[in-house]
C-alpha cells in the first residue's frame, strides 16, 4: 500500500496551513508536475519543500514526443491526462515511499490532482489523504475585504466560457476563473471585483462598475503579463441591485 | 485610525495558516462574539488566542435586556446585527489597539463578520484587512477526497433553504450551507457527499446515492447532536449523470 498525501498550499507560502506544513514533512517525496522548464510554479513549490521538512521535490515533466518518427504518432496524440498518469506510475515504480502531491490553491476547485490520483488507484493501491488549502476566490474576497454574496444568497462559482449561462440562469454573484480574455460586454452596470496573479509580487486588484473599470482591468492584465510573463485572474460579477430585486 | 483584522482561522487550529498566526501574535487583543456562556466555539477562539501571540480574548455578549420594564421594549425587538454592531463599538471606545477578529472559516462565505466591520466603519475611522482561511466546503471535498464539481463545470454553493432554487435551475453540483434539516424528497438518485461538524471530534462523514444514504445521515445528524450538543453540517450534491447528459 503506498501513501498519496494530496496537499492544498494556497496561493502562497504565507497560507500554508499547519496540517499541510505537517504533511509536507511526513512525505518521503513531493510530486510536482512541470509543464516545462520555466514553469512559474516550479521555484514556489521547491521553496515550499525546502521550508517544511526539505523533502526532495521530484518534477514529472511532459514525456519527450519523438516527432521525427511517424510511428510514436499514437503516443503523440495520446490524451495529455493518459500521458500525467503514466509519468507519474513510472515515479512511483520506481521511488519507494510515502508522496505528497502539492496543489496550488485548494484540491478541490478547478484542478486536476485528484482526477490523477484516482487514475493511479486503478494501478496501485493508495492510500489517499487530502489537505484542504486557500484557493483563489478566497484570496479574492480578501483582498478587497468583501462576503462574495449577499446576505443568505447563493454564489455561483464557474469558468470565463460558462459565465453567459450563469448569467442566463438569473445568478447574482458569480465568481468568474480560468479567463482567457474578460469579456463582459452587456454587463456594464454589474459590479466587479477582480485580481490578477493574487498571492504573488505582479498581484493587482480593480473594483468598481463594469463600465467604468473595464480599461483599468485590460491595463492590469497587460501589466502583469508584461511583468511576470504570466496572468491568472478571477472576478466576482455582482448583478446590479435594482435588476436583481426587479427580477425576482 | 484603528487597526481591525479579520482573521480567517479555518475549521480547526490545524488550518491556522502562517498569515493567520502572525496577524493574531500581531494585534493588542481579539474580539470574539458569544452567544452564551456555552457558546461551542468559545473555548476553541481561547485556545487559539494563547497558542499563537497569547493575547487577551475580550467576549462580547448580548447585552443584557430588562424584560421588566415595557419601556425597553423597543430596545427589545432592535435588529440583531445592530447590538452586535453596538457591542463593538463599546469595545473599540472601552479598549485601544490593534484589534483581531476571529472568523471560524473563512470571512468570505456565509459570515457576518465583514459585515459588521463595515457598520464600525461609519462610526470609527478603521484600517481593515482580511485574512482567509479554510472553509466548511473545502473540509468536506478534502475529507470525502473529492473535486467539488466535474471538469470544468460549474459549482453552485447555497442554503439548505434556496436548494430547491438550485435544483430547479438545473444546477448539477450544489453544495448545501446553514442547514435545519436535511430535506432531500425527489432527489432520491442524486450522489450526496455529506459532513456534519466538520473538524470537530464529533465529525461524521456519510456517502452515496441520496435513497440509499438518507437514514445513515439522520442517524449520523442524531448522533452529532447527542454527543456535542449540536449539529452543523454540509453537503455536495451532485445530479445523476444520465440526467445531467439528458437535460444539456
Amino acid at each position: 500500500m503506498r501513501r498519496v498525501r494530496v496537499i492544498g498550499v494556497g496561493m502562497g507560502p504565507q497560507h500554508v496551513t499547519r496540517e499541510a506544513a505537517d504533511a509536507l514533512r511526513s512525505v518521503d517525496y513531493v510530486l510536482a508536475f512541470a509543464k516545462g522548464e520555466d514553469d512559474p510554479l516550479l521555484e514556489a513549490r521547491a521553496h515550499l519543500c525546502r521550508a517544511y521538512g526539505d523533502r526532495p521535490l521530484v518534477v514529472v515533466s511532459d514525456p519527450p514526443r519523438d516527432r521525427d518518427h511517424p510511428a510514436d504518432y499514437a503516443r503523440a496524440v495520446r490524451d495529455w491526462h493518459e500521458e500525467r498518469v503514466a509519468a507519474h506510475l513510472q515515479v512511483l515504480a520506481e521511488r519507494p515511499g510515502d508522496v505528497g502531491m502539492l496543489v496550488w490553491g485548494d484540491p478541490s476547485l478547478y484542478d486536476s490532482t485528484l482526477r490523477i490520483v484516482d487514475a493511479l488507484a486503478q494501478h496501485v493501491d493508495l492510500v489517499v489523504d487530502v489537505t484542504p488549502g486557500i484557493s483563489a476566490p478566497q484570496l479574492l474576497a480578501a483582498r478587497h475585504r468583501i462576503v462574495l454574496h449577499e446576505v443568505g444568497r447563493p454564489l455561483h462559482v464557474t469558468t470565463g466560457r460558462r459565465l453567459r449561462e450563469a448569467i442566463d440562469q438569473g445568478q447574482d454573484n458569480v465568481v468568474v476563473m480560468l479567463n482567457r480574455t474578460v469579456d463582459l460586454a452587456g454587463l456594464e452596470d454589474w459590479r466587479i471585483w477582480w485580481g490578477g496573479n493574487l498571492g504573488t509580487r505582479t498581484e493587482s486588484l480593480v473594483a468598481g462598475r463594469v463600465g467604468d473599470v473595464l480599461p483599468a482591468i485590460e491595463e492590469a492584465r497587460e501589466r502583469a503579463k508584461a511583468a511576470a510573463g504570466w496572468v491568472m485572474d478571477i472576478y466576482l460579477l455582482r448583478r446590479p441591485s435594482t435588476a436583481a430585486e426587479g427580477d425576482r
